[in-house]
């Protein structure tokens, strides 16, 4: 890196208070060790908002000065430029806007610019890194800088440039993909929509479940008002089927790709784009799982707290006084057992959560990460099944159980977990587990060629990553 | 790099046991590809502390090998190295070395070793990195380098080092910035100070005012004496008040902004340093007001735990045996939705929190991390309210809750968050929310310039810092 | 780094679906800016699986283009690269593969992708990566590339390689270290075995230390049948007996390394590998703590809710029809008393789980983190220990409470900690604290050396690692 590179920065005049992206620029500049020259079109009103070591002074002049131009402005202000267009002649300009809308225009705000400058070399960049990280990046890590041009050289500079300034830069090609890189900053969690999507639907089925079976069954049948019991006791059995059902959804995209793969044997045949999906959105499932269940936790821990509780608690006792002694022993043992079968399982999906942390996950290698997300997280779910199953006992089998002939809703949250832990005994018997690992080493059906198994537990790095599904 | 830079490492006689600066770094050269020489007055006793591929000699010769020496000593044994000043001249020295206090001597360790070898250069750096960073570092991610030096290519060449060795380094500048990084590593947490004492200050008046409340009235009235409730109850029920109030302490300063925003009808005014302080403790304030609610929950789940709990609830139901039922629909109600509607706000907060994680947050664009700490924590803290208002119920309007004349705590406590919920309803207004956008996208009161307002809901990038105060 | 670089990827024909290794390597390389091309048997069936902007062409051609070939393929089909041997002479090839076992063959992989071609130079790296880091990793951070190989300035190439990609290369020296980085991948979380035996260990002991007390002994003198109390109460009783046990054994060693010091009157004195091994276990030892602290406050909060709680508290309300008033002022003290400092000793160690996050740790400079770990933690200790007292209270002198003899398990467990305080005490007072201080400055016993302390705080940012043990 040319140590003495000069760095123009256009400076609007509609521009910065506090946390502003282009003042933030400046200062990141300074501090990597830059020359930066500000331009405005008054420098003495402006010189005070930046670091003293950079130079502001009028654009003309400053544009004269520099090698690579940061244009610091909004889109529609970028004609003002024009007047400039003699200096910026065989300039880099680097276009660190972003868009308001996704596609909002209908060529990306690099290609305008580049269209009113032709005889400058334009390059995108910088617009995925906030006003905030590049005040305080530096201490937080790295962020990417998604970089295009058309220009390879022009790329290289301003690449190191974002290298120099703690940034990883990324090559995204050519100047076509600038509407993409400005679409970037505008997407909202885009990951994390379907499994919302799937949490909220598959809270509303169960909900409406719960209230027909809690609620109104009682009050058409006996005309009890239990309206009461919606807020906790309705929600309350509504989140655990929700979590339950939402892990095992984390494990059966690895059970179909399985199955898949055996059906076809091969490994080079593309999953189905609905399962690629479903693949990739497995952690966004399981944490939505785990919130759920913790979720749960707090809602169950509430009960005892209650009004209602107390005043149940109190009429049993005053019914109580002129009976017999009311200990059931089945009763006891039962809600022993689910309560610390159910915290196991909360633990466990405790541990899944956190090692889902980035600094976390970075810090494990790829066998301990496997180990824990999907032998650990399968054992969760074995146990979250020993959970439903105890506190479900033997209600399924006790016809007052079904109101207006619907199952408890335990058993049908069952469906789903027990078909995934069933498949996965089955895909560990020896046989179906060897053609699967010779399928995830290369093996393909009808092709005969010698082939060695090196080992039956361990694979190579890059098979694990679609043998875990 | 110049792959055959030879750095000499000043191994003081005071020196290294397990994990010790000097040989943390030694160790760190060598695995980066550098080669290291370390001097010693007794090479053969030390040379077993180090790693093999460093060698290790008497100092005068090791120096005239090195090109880049680091002085790993302490202040007060600088002097020792006078005897070598003739071999030292010309060489980069990088001062390593700490203070013991903020400001402990009038000049920097840096300047006083410049003021002793005027004819070495001296680069101050690596001082902010500790002996484990640099044994476990490389693993952890990129820690910055601070360095600063009157000679721009000595500095060069130490940031260089310092990135091979996988840091960023960060130019601080001239020799004078030297005292500033000294004191860095002596920093103790700055950022959280008046968080914690706000914190406590807000938790000291509310404690006070529920004890006169809970504990002294029914004393004073009723002589009943009700001091078990302090541990508790009196705490129970002044952590939910500091944790509601600083949560809308967060959001006040944005309103606060943005009303002198409009105000002076320009965002290039700075705002008060106060404000903005606060604008940069918004962090600290929240994670703050989500630890007193993590508190609140878990005090509030130990209540129907507690011995007293069960002696009263024995009693209600021993009064009871003889009267008629005591359900009242009205405390069951409030109850149920009180706390159902605290379990979703503390739901919210904890996504908060979980988002304010450095390495999550890293992961986050700007338009996805203001969403959900601006937009869902603002719903937090209209839930908060509705929790507030619902455990509060009719209370404020009942006489015999105005306890020696005060007010029943949660009506106190209604007064800031509600006054920041109107403010930010007031902003959203299409006429307000309009005239805002337009000054925080650069327009100004009094200046007549032909503005064209892109769109009415996005913004650059840059501006949004700002905007979502 | 030379622009041009052209690299080849050896596409073996068992190769890659979704997620594979050498697909991702290839996009990777593609997105830094590298000219890829692949070679494959089959060009035309491997094209549509590789970026369009990577060369898909047949091997020999492939091999002659490029300067930095990547050996993608299983250490068993090493030699089907034989037939290109001419072509290959003076290429550098890098090993990317892993085994399956650790240790599994005499030599490296990289060394017999070595010995199969003398006339190349081959560098071990990338192992370490996966693919799913190479695809997504750019975002999450940095991962270490661990590289070796016998030729400096191919190691040199490949660093640079793998720095333009976003990764921090390491040198690990040469080719000799190529087994340590083919097992680091195989690596099961080895810092958390010792500690994990040590939590089952401690809780079996406690475990069946508790169930005599609590099971076993009502049911052999009176002959009641207490298992109920296995699931929850007795694995309640043993939690919180290992979490603390454990939290003390976090500070032990540092009091021991102190003692040592003290003994040996030095600091260059190595400490013995158990004592090596237990400081650098600290960590570990400090969450598995805080994660049985975590279950027990679950534990404690479900008790209330329990069916046999329930009865319980039932069937005294109705014994107490009858009778007088039950309330026990003392008893009422002692549960709100040690709950609510329970409540207050669990926040501290969330606090010091949350500061063991890598994001948060590396976030805060050495001072920082070694109040927080060091002094909070050793407060978190003491309020332990008055949590473990306060529940207590005056039962160890109640000659009921042995049963069998056997004293309360909280007196058990009071053992180790009560040491570490009384050391920490002893340690703190003016002269012993002195001498320490001295000792971990460089001072030695014997040694007659002019020696200044310049102050009784502060240290060198390097001696806080020993000095806070």
């Amino acid at each position: 890196m040319d140590p003495f590179l000069r760095i123009y920065l256009v400076a609007p005049w509609e521009s910065w208070s506090f946390g502003d992206f282009a003042r933030s620029l400046a200062v990141r500049l300074v501090c990597s060790g830059f020359r930066v020259v500000v331009g405005s079109r008054n420098p003495k009103r402006k010189a005070s908002l930046f670091p003293s070591a950079a130079e502001v002074t009028f654009q003309a002049e400053a544009v004269k000065k520099a090698d690579v131009i940061f244009v610091a402005i909004f889109r529609e202000h970028y004609s003002t430029l024009c007047d400039l267009a003699d200096v910026l002649v065989g300039k880099i300009l680097v276009d660190v806007s972003n868009n308001t809308e996704i596609n909002h225009h209908k060529e990306s705000n690099a290609e305008y610019l580049a269209s009113l400058f032709p005889a400058c070399t334009v390059v995108k960049g910088f617009n995925v890194v906030s006003a905030w990280t590049l005040q305080s990046g530096a201490r937080d890590g790295n962020k990417q800088v998604l970089i295009c041009s058309n220009n390879q050289e022009a790329k290289r500079i301003v690449a190191e440039i974002a290298q120099v300034m703690g940034f990883t830069p990324v090559d995204m090609g050519c100047m076509s993909s600038a509407c993409e890189i400005e679409n970037i900053p505008l997407r909202l969690l885009p990951a994390w929509k379907i499994p919302i999507f799937l949490a909220l639907g598959l809270f509303l089925c169960f909900f409406t479940y719960n209230l027909i079976r809690q609620v109104i069954h009682p009050y058409i049948r006996e005309q009890k008002n239990k309206l009461y019991k919606i807020p906790i006791e309705v929600v309350n059995t509504t989140l655990p089927c929700v979590s339950y059902v939402m892990l095992s959804l984390v494990y059966l995209p690895g059970v179909l790709a399985a199955c898949s793969q055996l059906y076809y044997g091969t490994k080079y045949r593309r999953f189905p784009d609905w399962l690629d999906q479903w693949l990739q959105h497995r952690k966004q499932i399981g944490l939505l799982s785990f919130f759920c269940a913790a979720l749960h936790a707090v809602y169950s821990l509430c009960l005892p707290m209650r009004r209602s509780h107390r005043y149940l608690l109190i009429e049993t006792a005053v019914k109580q006084v002129t009976g017999m002694t009311i200990w059931v022993e089945e009763e006891v043992w039962r809600m022993e057992i689910y309560i610390s079968v159910g915290i196991i399982a909360l633990g466990l999906l405790s541990l899944l959560a956190i090692t889902s942390l980035p600094s976390i996950a970075n810090s494990l290698n790829w066998r301990e990460f496997s180990f824990i997300q999907s032998s650990l997280g399968f054992i969760a779910l074995v146990i979250s099944t020993l959970h439903t199953l105890t506190y479900g006992w033997s209600r399924a089998f006790d016809e007052n159980q079904y109101k207006f002939y619907l199952p408890p809703t335990y058993t049908l949250t069952l469906l789903v977990p027990c078909t995934v832990i069933i498949a996965k005994v089955i895909f560990s018997l020896p046989c179906i587990r060897h053609r699967l690992l010779r399928i995830r080493r290369g093996w393909e059906k009808g092709r005969y060629v010698k082939f060695v198994l090196p080992s039956a537990t361990g694979e190579f790095s890059s098979g694990e990553t679609s043998s875990n599904v």
